[in-house]
């Protein structure tokens, strides 16, 4: 997976003057990446000026507790699912008081995976002053590179989402 | 930094066995290493079982809004201090409802080093079912190598720490 460090660190070097140029704090909940995400954006030196920090939300009691994800959409969707993804990015915007939330949801494996939700499935959620989305992969690596391709597109959608503005 | 990998990967994989043997649940409370404990543990697959999940507390708001810092002693010590790890990994053992809560906070560097706390400098703090500690160290590298060296630090005190029940 080391072919894509460089990647995971362009992306995590675009988000900082995209979100300063729009005057706007981050906040990063994570499920499947375990906190790969945060590590990313804090290699750039200078991040605490928009990062402010993030929920790694493993369990779905952490997913409720701390980010007021449904009980009900966990049930009826599954924690690796649009709703939560979304649900996990409002969440985390609100308990930061951040600017802009983003989220990732997944199943890195080997274990975890069905037939509607194979390993590599991820659901990636953004929200911000602008609006909201959610973005769906499945990835076909293995755990690592399952995590640190979801890492990567978590980057790249919020770079490109706050350019756009 | 790539010759410390292995040794952080050993040492993710040690926590999981001391856990479960102790039939005891994880959460993190990550400042400097900004979600790297986070993504060492939860590259062990099977981690779900013992990891909850975390809090990155990387702006000082994080640490009192979802860790119960005291503004008093983030005023009166800093964020990079004795009191303000051990209430971070007592704040994320109750936010997440863990058995065991365990923190960093420390100066990955470049920027932000005193002469009283150089960049480098970091506190860890534990808090089991069997008591609270706090462990001091001031790092020689750069901002990866700090961070990692910090992340390592973090997953070496836990498994030990846990063995020695």
């Amino acid at each position: 997976m080391s072919e894509l460090l460089p990647r995971a660190q362009s992306a995590a070097e675009a988000i900082g003057p995209a979100l300063q140029a729009a005057g706007w704090t981050l906040a990063t909940a994570e499920s499947c990446t375990g906190g790969l995400v945060g590590h990313l954006i804090t290699q750039v030196s200078g991040s605490s000026a928009y990062y402010l920090g993030g929920i790694i939300s493993y369990a779905n009691s952490a997913k409720q507790r701390l980010l007021n994800v449904s009980a009900d959409d966990l049930r009826d969707h599954g924690a690796v699912s649009a709703p939560v993804a979304l649900q996990m990015a409002r969440g985390v915007r609100a308990t930061l008081g951040a600017d802009v939330g983003v989220s990732v949801t997944g199943i890195a494996g080997p274990l975890g995976g069905t037939r509607d939700k194979p390993v590599g499935t991820v659901y990636i959620g953004l929200a911000t002053p602008d609006g909201e989305q959610v973005a769906h992969y499945v990835w076909d690596s293995d755990r690592e590179g399952n995590k640190l391709l979801s890492a990567i597109a978590v980057l790249e959608l919020l770079a490109s989402s706050i350019d756009l503005d």
